[in-house]
């Protein structure tokens, strides 16, 4: 693997969730592996979880981890190609990349979305300024448009949670906020399900579809509760108006998953990639209930970053 | 050991300061110890001595360390049973701990008290979340009412500096400060040194009495000069109101500990946990004197460290 | 080497950078030689490549890193002797180095100039606290007057581009900003060049003439043309008055190295520390254009770092 930015960058998703099992059965089976090399984890946004299973992976491996919170503890970052620098900000994201080279064996990256203009989102402004100047290979921790190691961890939960001889049906159900949120996360998990071997149905409120890059062929069903009929797999995210960007047209019926609407499922088991706001998005009882494989899933985020790090390796050492 | 959040964690006090005496001889005689284990140490609020001190001793041990400033790197946390979370908390405290479980064999936590409601602080609204909800061991760096690893490092300060076959009189004296400070330190100090062979006193001005709960039996002296008489070692601290709760009732005595006020000891060795504000708390010329311990005492927080992840991890090793 | 703060701590520079280049052959050679032994990198200011490099470098020496951002991790200091601490200052400096000297073998920091005293910044006010404080070797991640670690990488590079027989012309040109910058870095730069087999000039508007102690007889000429003409190397660089301290007096013509300032010079190697401010410092043309030796610079800050570390620990081990 070259780099792992999005789910194109795998060559064998099967495969690659198999390797992350054998991984989440011996964690420190490839503990040499990274030996003398660094990773780079750069953050220019939040993370919990991502940064956790992301050192922790890396320390599995024997890599050597250099954690950066950008913002806070280097330079403000100037991301427009030609800019005369006589403002704000500090040091060029490309030549913070083209040093970050000259340090890193790997550099990975969170660039959230900045959700005002649509084109910078769409277009990566910033990951792509990571792919362009980067001469080693280079992993998204999340940007504007994916969240692919998100997605990873989200494959390897269902494959864990389904032995049945048949096809799951997975339903990705917008859920409500309180601001406008990225579509990170319901793009890249799309985006994967296709490439897996279930049926995806998306829900979301009128005005609320998904960019059509992004889903496809994917059935779109605006009445939450046919959708969710006969799930096996919910997935709860919000997400703003991709058509009208960042806003947030209004919504009459109350979207919050609760147990009640799991009764006409298949027994869903219930996923979010957290953080998740209770009883706005889901219920409490939703939450804390047995339906939930929400903490299984933020555990698998360390064996899918591990898979990637390792794949990634075998390239560097290849 | 199972957890390690006060006193009552520790099975016997002369045996694990004799052996955090024994680490301090050989601070890497475990080196092996918690190999392959990570320990998460959480801060919610600042911290020097506690943050490097664990560090250090968790790599003595082996450990993987991952440090997380929650505020900062991660998300806004909400600490309400059944909150509606439609402001400004962006994730459960409940859910940070879940994912903690998955990613660490041990989580030490930094929660200060919120100094705004009595009986929040008194419940330890926050560890108390943590001992509910934590899967691993819980080690307390320090919580609304008490710092375990301060006083146990405390304990083994005095050890070292009395020979002496009688029991030493010891005086935790409040200081002045600005602003209206917790009871951690204070309670945490006054309830182990009731475990040890010591004499103690508290001496503080009227209004300022620590909670009974801690103190219990212990001789509280309102006149500062009269309990400093013929002290061996003093421990200076302040703390605000608790009856009051958080207030500062005016004090017309000058608390401040000098080198004047050294003259009626028993050339008493002086005590702080530090930070310590010069020339408010103390005179510079006690800081910088010869019965200052303080900096020993800091050194000492290693071991004291060191020591409970090392019966943390043959609890989890056994 | 028992501490690094200015070059006059380097007793052959020569065999430093021959050192450093046989580090950059083989980083790993030394990787026991730090074992057991703990670097505390204490940053007061921001830092991107100082951080990262610094850290490589022990990680390559096998000593323990412990990084603390000062001002937001831990506890906002004073600096000023003998305070009365009952304002915003919650630790004395003297105190928290105390504290690093019982956790650290090795104390490095940084601490920029504060731009508002030019007294304080010419005493190095926080500098020369931790050299007389400290009881381990200190090492400057860049103080107020100097940035040794910065130089020492300029010197490698130099000897890297440079295999005529005979001295490069070196040329120091001041740049324009935006803001009133410290002289640390031409400060050091000056005074490392004078120890370098090179001629040096130095060049910056009238009103910018670095202080007479670091340039000595350094020839400071006020028109850039003539300065650059045949220039093999030009290191770009802005810094406010010193004279004036920390003024911004009007500068008419434009200072900004392009394209075109580089046909009168020998080819010249364009070197800068970074962060860089584009389009205002130098053109993106010379940025990415084929004279700049910037990135190389920057990556032989890891093994800057660690010729020092190295010299340091042959100190500690002796």
């Amino acid at each position: 693997m070259k780099k792992f930015t999005s789910v194109s960058d795998v060559e064998n998703l099967q495969e690659i969730i198999k390797k992350a099992l054998q991984i989440k059965e011996n964690p420190l089976s490839e503990s040499e592996k990274g030996k003398g090399k660094t990773i780079g984890l750069v953050f220019l946004n939040s993370s919990l979880r991502t940064r956790l299973s992301s050192q922790i992976a890396a320390q599995n491996l024997g890599l050597n981890v250099l954690t950066l919170n950008a913002a806070q503890e280097a330079w403000n970052l100037e991301f427009a190609d030609g800019a005369v620098m006589n403002g704000d900000t500090v040091e060029h994201i490309k030549d913070a990349i083209e040093v970050l080279n000259q340090y890193c064996d790997i550099i990975a990256v969170r660039c959230f979305a900045g959700m005002k203009s649509k084109e910078d989102d769409v277009n990566e402004s910033i990951l792509s300024q990571f792919e362009q100047h980067a001469k080693v290979p280079v992993i998204s921790l999340e940007s504007a448009t994916r969240h692919p190691l998100q997605s990873l961890a989200d494959c390897i939960t269902i494959k864990e949670n389904w032995q049945e001889n048949r096809k799951p049906k997975v339903v990705l159900t917008w859920a409500p906020h309180i601001k406008p949120i990225a579509h990170a996360v319901g793009n890249s998990f799309a985006e994967w399900m296709q490439e897996m071997d279930v049926d995806l149905v998306i829900t979301n409120p009128e005005g609320y579809d998904l960019d059509k890059n992004f889903t496809k062929n994917v059935k779109v069903i605006h009445d939450q509760d046919e959708a969710l009929k006969d799930a096996d797999f919910i997935y709860v995210k919000n997400w703003s108006s991709f058509d009208d960007y960042a806003a947030m047209p209004e919504v009459k019926e109350n979207w919050m998953l609760t147990n009640e609407k799991l009764k006409n499922t298949n027994q869903a088991k219930v996923m979010h990639c957290l953080p998740v706001r209770r009883n706005v998005e889901l219920s409490d009882e939703v939450m804390d209930g047995e339906n939930s494989i929400i903490y299984q899933q933020a555990k698998n985020r360390i064996f899918s970053a591990q898979a990637v790090f390792s794949e990634i390796l075998d390239e560097l050492n290849s």
